[in-house]
């Protein structure tokens, strides 16, 4: 028969079983740790139809989208998992109850150029709350703490969440006249960290920004002293102007909340610099760098904003939410060696041996072991001794059980640890006892370790 | 603004939040039971190459596939898991350890038209086990009983799995010197529940099948006495043909040992009816049916095969597995009401509602529950306080919470359960002994209720 050559689209990621394993481990941390925080799981289609994906129209998306008639519809997949949402609130509003908490971790397709580290395919895992009319600012300092939690089971320990306020941002600019340059000059701002001070100002003179305002810029987005010191110095901007003010105020709130929802002051900072773009986001907005990686730039942003669905209804829909591009960041993750490998990812705890023909005594052995949790595989292949130890050991199981004629005459279970070589004889109970604790001892691991 | 009109593409299912979470509980029960068994998690693009996923080719798949064209490239969404399955085993053979055992939950695409019950994009989850040159019978009979468990730790009861093998199908008709009909045959017989003995017995012979071989084929697959009986009438076949020899006897081991694997008796038949398809399966093949539910067909088949990638690899991948419909079982559960409102799906167990201005105790109340485990939210809107208990109540939250001036004084919680109104003031620590005690209750619910 002639052969199809087996090959995966470049552009979408596809792991080998045991890093897989760590991805989904990664993915379940993430899935309870939103759960802890109230929110529903939502799961929205892949394909939509190309008018209500597009809506909102123009730009990138459209280049980048997988878009693609069937019979008669124009259909497309999605992008990000926003627009769904958006799709999601708008058509079943009378049958949602708000404020409206949901996640979603799922795939989303941009048609990219291929190159190292960007996926075609990926996942993006989403929280958003989204009011009805109004939301309290309470969310957008609950939102970022769901970050730092998630991370910190994670086992990461080396990021900061960052946080600034738009309204503080555009107040900003309408105190000295720049409203209409606003744009230009955050996205000149934003090169702050990589051109230095000096070159930020020479191209804000060249845009036509007067000397004293490219001063004053410089001086509001450099502002130091930590959360407590930018907030005390923000202090000094009050009463110039009614959105600044909010904005602060907001700032001092969610800052203080934040704290209250238990991220550690270390872990999160306020950055003036960072806007997210300038139409969607009307409060506080994130970004989320890893201390150690700053080159690879922001693993999680969102922010508050005040029409989600704006596209599809005239209810007012204000929300706050997040988005970790779950793929980018396993893949740095992998790149940069941070992703645990002791104890390594194993698809179970305990591999059977039957060394007898009839394989029913170690089988019920297999189901009572199950019933206690234990993950456990049978090897009941025709293969020679080292070969099945071998096998446990390149699946990093860790504990191998063997079934004799003598453990099934004696009731009795043979038990060996691979990583000591210990071998102990003893009763079904002794073994399980054997087993879960050795497991607990493993469970302690996290997924990530950083240095 | 010009409004697009929200909508969800028809044969895609999109479920309102409750219902979701239940789909999210019987998705987890899954993911849970089958890494009990020792599966790897297994993920793979939804995108393929055409040419790669139509390397079979042919028939109604073919006619269904979304596929399209994006710059160069011919894409094709993927219709089932197997062919995804098949290409990453044969593209990563090196890399991987046999046995290779995985399970995925996934989203396949099927342009059917559109019917009641029917989905274009549904979920299968997916075990299967493959073997690098051979695979031990063993395995035909473990698949089965991870249903078993599976099923069970659903809360489903009244559910069969039927099972047969295909060397007895191939070596009965080969001893009838009817191999070259045997599909034909099979297509009948399949109708026997549906038009009874009769009728079938008149199809055969109108097929050419004579009088003799009918009644023969009628006999054999009318069969009765559950498993023993039926195992001990195939014993009269024995000795006159060597295909039928084995089948039989891989029959009777497979009963065996899914006996040891802790399938009870009555959850489990044989029926020499059942063929599956006639030129993939090649030993054990299931159905498995719901016992108040026939109509619906089989909720979850498969078998055993000997070459999983033909298509792209010379190696011989035997292998059996097995796929459940979870889409579409998910919606035969709420379509016969089978899906568990007792306890109802709730995205949190406790509500905070903070009754002071300044939430800040609240949050550290929230942050501490959440500790615990348990799952919290915080109700800040500015709304009244009816209006809260009632989002309480529509969310199906149980426990509130309330966060006053003298519960922040005398560092005290006060907790009402709202389906008892039940209110006491006490510390926080029997707050949530109180909390954990009432989820205990609720956890042993399982997500799906019969009769």
């Amino acid at each position: 028969m002639q052969k199809m050559k087996p090959r995966t689209l470049s552009g979408f990621m596809e792991l080998l079983p045991a890093r897989q394993a760590q991805f989904e481990k990664i993915a379940q941390v993430l899935r309870e740790t939103y759960a802890l925080y109230g929110f529903y799981p939502l799961d929205t289609p892949i394909l939509e139809a190309s008018e209500v994906l597009l809506a909102k129209g123009g730009g990138e998306t459209e280049k980048q989208i997988y878009r693609f008639q069937k019979g008669d519809s124009d259909l497309a997949m999605r992008f990000d998992l926003t627009v769904p949402l958006a799709k999601y609130v708008a058509l079943n509003y009378g049958a949602l109850t708000f404020p409206f908490r949901r996640f979603q971790i799922g795939k989303v397709y941009r048609g990219e150029r291929a190159q190292r580290g960007r996926f075609r395919e990926f996942y993006q895992a989403d929280i958003d709350v989204i009011g009805d009319g109004a939301l309290d600012i309470m969310n957008e300092a609950e939102i970022p703490s769901i970050i730092y939690k998630t991370f910190s089971e994670l086992g990461l320990e080396r990021f900061k969440i960052r946080i600034n306020n738009r309204k503080v941002l555009n107040g900003f600019f309408e105190m000295l006249g720049l409203t209409g340059r606003a744009s230009d000059v955050m996205r000149t701002i934003d090169k702050l960290d990589k051109i230095g001070a000096d070159a930020v100002r020479d191209i804000l003179l060249e845009e036509g920004v007067d000397a004293a305002q490219a001063d004053e810029i410089l001086r509001f987005i450099t502002l130091g002293g930590g959360t407590d010191g930018i907030l005390q110095a923000l202090e000094r901007y009050k009463g110039k102007n009614e959105t600044l003010d909010a904005g602060i105020s907001e700032l001092a709130t969610v800052a203080g909340y934040m704290t209250a929802f238990g991220v550690p002051a270390d872990h999160f900072e306020i950055d003036l610099t960072i806007a997210r773009g300038l139409d969607y986001y009307t409060g506080t907005v994130y970004e989320t760098t890893l201390l150690d990686h700053p080159e690879i730039g922001s693993v999680c942003s969102g922010g508050r904003y005040d029409n989600l669905a704006e596209y599809y209804t005239d209810k007012k829909l204000p929300g706050v939410g997040i988005s970790i591009g779950l793929t980018r960041l396993f893949y740095v993750l992998q790149d940069k060696n941070l992703l645990s490998e002791n104890p390594p990812a194993s698809p179970a705890d305990a591999l059977i041996l039957p060394m007898t023909d009839d394989m029913g005594a170690a089988i019920a052995l297999a189901t009572r072991l199950r019933a206690e949790g234990i993950r456990t595989q049978l090897h009941c292949e025709k293969k020679k001794f080292k070969a099945k130890i071998s096998y446990a050991d390149k699946l990093a199981i860790p504990y191998v059980v063997f079934m004799g004629e003598d453990e099934i005459a004696n009731h009795t279970v043979t038990l060996k640890e691979l990583a000591t070589g210990e071998q102990t004889t003893g009763d079904f109970a002794a073994a399980v006892s054997r087993i879960q604790a050795g497991l607990a001892e493993r469970a302690r691991g996290k997924v990530i370790v950083e240095g």
